[in-house]
């Protein structure tokens, strides 16, 4: 079913890279309207239907002029100009730009035909109702957008896989764009195992415990983007948890169990998720503490992951492996990662090289200074996850950090 | 109406402290499931109902055992015991445990009555089928997470004003509560001026321009928290403004009025959001480029805010000042503040002190570095909106930027 290989403990990045390397290249697509489109990737490029802007559009409050008629103009000798009416917002010239001429016009104003120019009101001044004085040249073009000089029709505004912003809707509105192609969102089955867990619902008998990581996942795939369905806890029975599984892997594209914490239901776990379809695991093992008992595998085209039962393991693993697949799958470009938060750390922690860490810390301000404060103690207790705002990440080698150090703390 | 001491220029912090003392102390509330409360504001301090765990559990694969049993043992001289069985997982031990006896339990294993203690399997030697030897003397409590140890009944699981995230969701659904008390989002009504401006559905005439605030606006607005109610673009006639704007003030929470790009269209934005209500514009222009032609107003117990009309400064603005409202109007704790992305700034950027600049920027990945463009040009064109993904803060003092200095960029 799979080869020794595979059971060594390999880093998350070479798990993403056999992980990868299995899955479909394309994500399937469907159109949106632009009200609900914030967050979703783009499956196809977005390309500029029009000039924008539409016209020349003056780029200042003045008067639009023949740039020609102004040369040479100075304090001195200032270049005198009839004003010839004001460019009407929202609408175009009542007449054309004669020469030895000037109209007002504000900011976003349509240039009048045969102007090719704005000199500020500021570099001007008036002599009467009907004649200004323009104490500066103006070059050809000056203070002018020229009509396509934004984006030109063609113009490619925005690459397929990228996660839609707020502006981008705000330009796609602008240029009349109101549907776009976006990547499906992938459905992402939670599963979870064990004879101790009980589901959230329930009331737990004694030696129960109410399942934490259905929940948690459930939130954390919807912020990476996709759809969720819970298949609720199966029990410690082989037959059981891969009838749960298969229905998962029927109804789902991505496949996500929290086995439970003992060494027995993880196994069984292992073996369920090897049984689901070919190629079968990839990695069995991350080089990540808190996270190493973790299963990547490919099962007929479909990622299956194995997460530790310990939530505080469960949520770094997502982040680390689970995340990225459902990027993948909506053919997001390259993530920037997680933006991070400089902190001063506040004690040091040791590590070992050879795999990467995560220690849990809350965050908390001190004068202009972000303070970054391990919460230490078992790594399986609930209120790790409410004390702590971040996650501090100690690299594959680094053997540690010191007390006193900045550190990159990244949200959690 | 107002006193001359509001048309000074201040800063944004200045132009919120105004707002904030004029604002009601207390956000709404209302109940709302654990399915649908990700992202929101707590409205009241959640307390654990009841002890977590609610029973001693084991933190290892290991013997439950008495650790008088085990003092003084050793490799050379081991603790003899019997094995009276095994703890099931999910259910209390079938008895408790005797005097000279241990019980197999695994890692979320509840201990027997009369057990104190865990010994790792690893420090045990199985001499027969239904006896061990322990190698190690344990200590009471060794490997027990003690009932309440995690949670006590009582604690403060977390304060009011908290957004909340995929973990407080698991953590709340494991001790059972499933439904909490959430602020309720406020309604921002989101209205632009200009008769240049036409909604974007329509198809501009010659010297039109599409809206791209409003969409941005409101995609802001409900990534902050909010909800949107859309006013639409009103023209430049006093009279339509005003109604438009007394219609969103009556319907919603927060007003943001984006005005047009000319001096006149935003001198009435200001004249009629100064006649909305008491006590009126609190701060007319704020040191902040670009935005500087914002106005921040209350009128009868409500926020108003006038954006400038170029899009990169309503945006800019928007996030100084309006999303702090927002969170304000939750309830919502100290934010932390947008998380950042140290970048090398690859060329110096010039400003003016007394001001705080905000440079649009693209970020671009070498090696293992991030690199800040600066996206210069007109701050008008709406090609910035889509080739930016950050904003670097040149702050109040500064002066300016040096080419290759580390600058931490904000998302845009």
């Amino acid at each position: 079913m799979t080869t020794d290989i595979f059971f060594q403990i390999v880093t998350p990045k070479e798990a993403l890279a056999r992980l990868f390397e299995r899955l479909p290249a394309a994500a399937r697509q469907e159109r949106v309207g632009l009200g609900t489109a914030l967050g979703r990737i783009t499956a196809a490029p977005l390309i500029s239907p029009e000039d924008s802007p539409a016209f020349a559009r003056s780029a200042m409050d003045g008067y639009a002029v023949r740039a020609a008629d102004t040369y040479g103009a100075s304090e001195g000798l200032p270049a005198f100009l009839t004003v010839d009416g004001e460019v009407p917002m929202g609408a175009a010239a009542e007449r054309p730009l004669q020469p030895g001429t000037a109209q007002l016009i504000h900011t976003g104003g349509m240039l009048p035909p045969q102007a090719d120019a704005v000199v500020m009101v500021e570099y001007t001044q008036p002599v009467d109702e009907t004649s200004v004085e323009v104490l500066r040249p103006a070059a050809p073009g000056q203070h002018v957008i020229q009509a396509g000089e934004d984006l030109a029709a063609g113009d490619q505004l925005l690459p397929a896989g990228h996660q839609l912003r707020a502006q981008d809707l705000g330009v796609l509105a602008a240029l009349g764009i109101t549907e776009i192609e976006a990547a499906v969102r992938p459905i992402v089955g939670v599963l979870s195992s064990g004879d101790e867990i009980v589901p959230a619902g329930a009331q737990p008998a004694p030696g129960q415990v109410r399942d934490v990581n259905a929940t948690t996942l459930a939130a954390l795939a919807r912020q990476a983007g996709a759809e969720v369905r819970e298949f609720g806890v199966a029990p410690d029975d082989r037959t059981e948890l891969e009838r749960l599984a298969r229905a998962a892997q029927d109804a789902c594209d991505l496949v996500v169990i929290s086995a439970g914490s003992s060494v027995s239901t993880r196994d069984m776990t292992a073996d369920v998720i090897g049984s689901l379809g070919l190629p079968g695991i990839l990695a069995h093992g991350i080089a990540v503490k808190p996270g190493k008992p973790t299963i990547v595998a490919v099962a007929d085209g479909k990622p299956v992951f194995g997460l530790p039962g310990n939530p505080v393991s469960a949520m770094v693993v997502f982040g680390l492996v689970v995340a990225p697949t459902i990027r993948r799958l909506l053919g997001a470009g390259p993530a920037y990662g997680p933006p991070r938060r400089r902190a001063r750390l506040t004690r040091s922690l040791a590590s070992q090289t050879g795999r990467i860490d995560f220690v849990p810390a809350a965050l908390s301000q001190r004068d202009d200074e972000w303070l970054a404060i391990p919460v230490l103690g078992p790594s399986n207790l609930i209120a790790t996850l409410v004390r702590a705002s971040g996650l501090i990440r100690i690299p594959l080698d680094a053997g540690g950090l010191a007390e006193g150090v900045w550190v990159d703390v990244e949200p959690f």
